[in-house]
Order: C-alpha cells, then sequence, then structure tokens
C-alpha cells in the first residue's frame, strides 16, 4: 500500500492521555469515546498514552524488591517501565476496535522514535514517521506508547519525567499537525494556584515564555515539552480528560494579535531554602568557586543574587530547596575555596513571581508588585528579574495574602 | 566489540524457567541464584522466562474488560502479552546484576528470532544470534523474553501454548548449546501419572518419540518444543525449579547404548468421548466425508478406528474430547453426506495406552496389555496401535485400577 498523495492528507491532530486518565478498564473505554469523537471531526489522530495509573510505580517497586533497593541497572529499568505504556496502548487500540473504529498500537520503536542511549533520560534525535504516515493514510487512528524510544544500540530507552508528554509534542512537530492536545487531571493552566485564591481564572491562552516561567503551577506538564513546543512552534492545547470544559492553548505569542494584559499569572514555589556568604572578597571567580561544590554534591541552585560589593568585599546569596539548606551551608563550610567570614542559613521562606510579556520593556510593574507586598506587611527578602518576570523571595506564611494581593493589584481575575 | 574466536568458545547452556517458578521478586532472587550457581561451572548460560506468576492472565483480563468480552484484535493482544516476558527477563537481569553477575536482557527481538505473522500462534522462522553471542562473549548472562519474536512488518508475534519452552529450544539449537534445560514445577517425566500409582518412577532418560506419546504425562510440555528437540537432536532436561533432585533427559534414542525396557510409560487421557456411525457403506471417501465437517466446525477427532466390513457395510468410530460428543453427533447428523444407518454417543470413556521404543518389532506387548485388562474385568472399546504405542479405549472408572496393573505387569517400579 502506498502513501495517500500529500495534497489529499487530512489535518493531522496528536493527543496526549496521562495515566491517571488510564486507570482501569473503563476509564479507558471512555477515552476511547474521547478519541472516537475527535476522529468525527475528521482529522487523522494520533493518540499518544502514559502507562495506566499507578501501574509504573508498581515496576518500579518490583525493581526495588529484586535488587534489595540497591539503583537497578539502567538499561533494564528503561525496557521494564516501557512496558506500561506498551499495555495502554495496546488495550486503547483493542478498545477502539471493539467499538467499530479502525485503530492500531505503535510501540516507541515502531513509531520511528530515535534517541540517544542516555538510559532513564533519553533525548530525542530523531522520528522516521514512515509507518505512522502509512497507518494514518489507512485511515487508523494510531496509538503510540509514551516515553519510550529506541538507541542506536538496539536498546530501549525512556525519556524521563515528562516523557509522554514529550513524545507527544515531538510527533505533533514530526506529523507537522495542526496541534498537540493534552489531556490530564488538571483543566488548563490558572492565572495563579486556585488554592491560594479563589479568584484564579483559568487563561484561555498563554505564550511559550510565559508558560515555562508558570511552569510549576496548576498543569503538571514538564518545561521540555514546552520548549519543544516553543522551538518548533507547535500550539499545545491543555484540557481535562474527564469534562469536555475548554482548556488553555500555549502557543507562540506572535500569533496573538489582540492587546495582552501585562501580568498573565501569579507563580509560587513554597519550597525555598536560602543560604548567603557574607563577606566574599569581590573578584572575579567566586561565583563559580562558590557554586562548584554544590553543583558536585548534586544541590540545584535557583535564584542567585549577589549585591554590589562596599570596601572590596560582598553578599552572595542564593536559593535551594528546602530540604537541601544544611547539606548546602556543610558543603560551603568544608569544601569552599572561596574565603568569607559568615555563611547563614535561612528557611520557610516561599518564591512569589509575576509572569507576563507585557511587562516586557514597560515600566511600573515592579514598583506596583514591591509596593502592593508592602502594603500587605510582607517583607522581600531577594528580589530577581527576568524579561518576562518579577520574582520576590518572602516568607513562607505570608504566601496566601501575597498571592491574594498581587492577584487584585494586576486584576487577573478578568478575562483578556 | 569483535566476538571471541570460535575456538575459544565455552559451552552453552540454555536454561528455561516458567512463570510458577517467577511469582514473586523472592523468587526470582532465588531463580537468579540458581542461575548464578549453573553458571559458576564454567558455561556460557542464556536463561528463557515466561511471564510472572498470573500475569499473563491478568493481562488477558484486561484486554477482555476493555472490548466487553469481544476477541481482541490479535496483532494488539500479541504486543500486550508479549510485556509479561519484557518485565521477568528485565527483573531477572537486575536481580543477578545485583548479586555481582553481569548479566543482560534481550527482547523476542533483540534475540533476533524472527517468527511468520500468525499472530498468536506464530512459528520461529529463523533466529540472528549476533547480538547475543555478542553478549555471551563479553561474559554475560543472558536472559532472553521468551514466547515472543518479530514478524518481517515489523509487528511483534507470539508463539502460543508453551512458547516459551519452544524460545528455548530453538535458541539452544541456535547457540549449538549442549543441551536446553527446562526448570518448571514438575520435577521430571513418569512412567504414569503419579495421582494414579503410588508407583509410579521418575525417568532418567526417555527417548523424543517415546516423551511426544506420553506429552499428556506430568510435565506441562508441549509437543512442539519436544517435536523441535526431535528435528535438531536437542537434548532437553527437565526438573523442578525448587529442588536440585535430578530431573528427566529427553534425547534421541540413538544415543542410548543400553539396553532399554520394553514399555517406558503408561499414558492416560481421561476426556474421552466417542461417536460410532453404524452402516456406512465401505467404499472410498468415506472417512474423509465423515471428518470434514467436523475439521470445518472445529472438532478435533483423536483416535479412528473403522472395523473391516461385513455384508459390503462397515461401523466407523472415533474419539473426541468429551464436551464435543453431543455437536459432533449432531454435526454429523445434519451434515454428513455419508450415508449410515445410526449414530451411537458415548462417554465416561478413557485412553490408555502403553509408549516405548522397545516394543518396536517385538511381539508380546500387545497380547500382555490385554490381558492385564482383562484380569481387572476392564472391557476394552476401541484398540489403536502405533509403531511405539498401543492404546485401548475402556471406561473411565476403570482408570485406576487399570494403570496399577499394568504398571506393576510391565514392571514399571524397576528403575532401567
Amino acid at each position: 500500500m502506498t502513501s495517500r498523495p500529500i495534497a489529499d492528507r487530512r489535518p493531522v491532530v496528536v493527543q496526549k492521555y496521562g495515566g491517571s486518565s488510564l486507570s482501569t478498564a473503563q476509564q479507558i473505554q471512555n477515552i476511547a469515546e474521547r478519541i472516537s469523537q475527535r476522529k468525527a471531526d475528521g482529522v487523522d489522530i494520533v493518540v499518544v498514552v502514559s502507562a495506566m495509573g499507578d501501574s509504573t510505580d508498581e515496576l518500579i517497586a518490583l525493581s526495588d524488591a529484586v535488587t534489595n533497593g540497591q539503583t537497578p541497572d539502567a538499561r533494564e529499568m528503561d525496557t521494564l517501565l516501557s512496558t506500561g505504556e506498551l499495555v495502554s496502548s495496546t488495550l486503547m487500540a483493542m478498545a477502539l476496535k471493539a467499538t467499530g473504529y479502525d485503530a492500531i498500537s505503535l510501540s516507541g520503536v515502531q513509531a520511528g522514535i530515535k534517541t540517544d542511549a542516555v538510559h532513564g533520560s533519553a533525548r530525542i534525535a530523531d522520528i522516521n514517521t514512515d509507518r505512522l504516515r502509512l497507518e494514518l493514510d489507512r485511515g487508523r487512528i494510531v496509538i503510540v506508547a509514551g516515553f519510550q524510544g529506541l538507541a542506536e544500540s538496539g536498546d530501549i530507552t525512556t525519556l524521563g519525567r515528562g516523557g509522554s508528554d514529550t513524545t507527544a509534542v515531538a510527533l505533533a512537530v514530526a506529523t507537522e499537525a495542526e496541534r498537540c492536545e493534552i489531556y490530564t487531571d488538571v483543566d488548563g493552566i490558572y492565572t495563579t494556584d486556585p488554592r491560594l485564591t479563589n479568584q484564579a481564572r483559568k487563561l484561555a491562552e498563554i505564550g511559550f515564555q510565559e508558560m515555562l516561567e508558570m511552569a510549576v503551577l496548576g498543569a503538571k506538564m514538564n518545561p521540555r515539552s514546552i520548549e519543544l513546543g516553543a522551538v518548533y512552534d507547535m500550539p499545545v492545547y491543555v484540557a481535562s480528560s474527564f469534562s469536555n470544559e475548554p482548556g488553555t492553548l500555549i502557543h507562540g505569542g506572535e500569533h496573538t494579535m489582540e492587546v495582552r494584559k501585562a501580568v498573565t499569572g501569579i507563580a509560587v514555589d513554597r519550597n525555598v531554602g536560602k543560604i548567603t556568604v557574607r563577606g566574599v572578597i569581590d573578584r572575579p571567580g567566586v561565583a563559580a568557586g562558590l557554586l562548584q561544590p554544590l553543583a558536585d554534591a548534586g544541590i540545584s541552585v535557583d535564584v542567585i543574587v549577589q549585591n554590589a560589593s562596599s570596601d572590596g568585599t560582598t553578599d552572595f546569596t542564593f536559593t535551594v530547596a528546602e530540604a537541601n539548606v544544611n547539606q548546602a551551608a556543610d558543603v560551603l563550610g568544608a569544601d569552599s575555596k572561596v574565603q568569607h567570614t559568615e555563611i547563614v542559613e535561612g528557611s520557610n521562606l516561599a518564591k512569589v513571581s509575576i509572569v507576563g510579556t507585557g511587562m516586557e520593556n514597560a515600566p511600573g510593574y515592579a514598583a506596583k508588585m514591591f509596593s502592593t507586598l508592602a502594603g500587605i506587611g510582607a517583607n522581600i527578602d531577594m528580589i530577581t528579574t527576568s524579561e518576562i518576570r518579577i520574582t520576590t523571595i518572602i516568607s513562607k506564611d505570608q504566601v496566601q495574602k501575597a498571592v491574594q494581593a498581587l492577584h487584585d493589584a494586576f486584576e487577573l481575575e478578568k478575562s483578556e
């Protein structure tokens, strides 16, 4: 059978369904029904599925048990975990066929997904869509096992955290799809965490860069798939797999012609600890000298602030995950070759950011943010900014009041 | 890395472990320990594993659930079921590595097992052992996922019932192994079913042809793997995976130089129904005319006996599985184009056979069998023979007495 002439092809839509939407046979049948409804729109559909419910955790528990808790071999782990998506993809194809739709499952290998050989967090190198294209041209709904690919060695790899989202966006790019639809157990991207204020509003759309800054919020989306969408300008639609409520479209800002709000949302991270190294001689190489021992110890550093020096010394402050504060201080005390007078630990902190491409080159937003926080009596511990984000570190117990006040001040409850 | 020169290669042993030996993480660790002990013998080891415990049944239940009990698509079913062996093979490799042995799992695809495209009961067409050989030459224990292969289309296939045994014997042939060791939940091949007489004795060895006649007894071995061993003269050793008791070696009779007993064992099948078609005109084409409608209805016929004709008509009798007796009679009544006077059904029957290559061209065994059965008052309903087997159909309620009497008469309790 030869492929359909390109001019006759139907538009392609790639959908992705997460494991929490596929926990039981009944849920798989429900999702099959949703897929068949979308097929009725006259599009070619590629569906990427995660492993059913907790099945990945069950496989990890088995690997722990057979190795008495030692770290299992990474190559074996990848083949083991890849079976979870093989199970869900074949069951989904069966469910669709049983209701009269022509469907076929493809493993990562069969879908032509080629990766590097970094087991556990492989990167997609290339996708050969020949088989996938052939099956679409036969009129079939193609179900692809997410999260997995094939290294040149012939070994199975997995893509790591958020891997099935990455599979979906990459397949959308490779098939020149209209868009990639991510269906999950949240129903879209919100202006801020709805648990912090009932004013939080679901966004109809958001730009890729804003989404990357907001990524910790709401939708459990890995930044990697957003980055991939941004690089290839592939629109990503995030919505609930349990309802038909409209979700959020993440897309390239240049497509948005209407006037945008300055601030799109408020991102919050309540897992923040702080280290301040005082009395550091201010000369080249100091930052690297402080941070290298932390990198060697596997500690990720987030916000970094270095004040301008006075009398030739400066204070160097950075944040780490709260659980890492003590270890970070120990590492610096023991390993740092950078002369300093004191190391001060801080905890019970949170990071609150306002995010929005409308802030670029527009003055006044920082001042408004800081005066709003002052208005609720919140002391700002650290400040850092990017072109589309202003981040403050404040006390954790003031987060909720801060988010509510900022949400009001920037009128985020009003739609664009 | 290049392969080791062939002259330097260690002998290869292929082992196979069934699912009931791999039900839990602890059992997998126990089997890993057994494998590592065998490795210490200085051989290269290829291990074929079945899916863990009931995991295949669980996958089948899921497929039933998502299709509401319709027959699931055979291609999807094969990929789904193949995951069971991927799980057990990767866990086994992890368990071995965790105890300091170098091991690697290979899927059916990676082990080079190429099959035809008959999903659900594929036949092995060819095995490319390059990857497997390379891993053995690296000193690794190679764990192969049983029961599966790859069709030319790039689709996963499964080998059907007894598939992992077939994988093991085929890999033993392809790697020119010393022998194939099948470890299971029975500890060998017995002279007869030990539940019928406590005189039943485990055989140290048995010929391939005898084993094929005995296949329904004791070891849950599929005739297909025995046939493969017979064709390629690959010795197959069957033993318990739970103990170190010696098992049974199945091998080509021509290697056995010592004098063999005439009768090796007694095979029993208690699932026998009978159909007699009376008053059939005795002319060419009658047997085919009677049996074709049954084949079309999917009913397997076992023993067939046609008496010599008298006055131009004959009686034609055959056995089927007991559950199929009524259906078989209905089919013959409705569809048969063969003229007859009467169709008589019989049930509550059993098939008792004595098996042994020593009976070939040696008189007296049939007479001894029939007189033994007469001695316990058993009426023989049908008789059929092959070169190494004499089969009788008797009443099911006389089976136990018959087996005990025959076991005594042929002195099967005494070792060779």
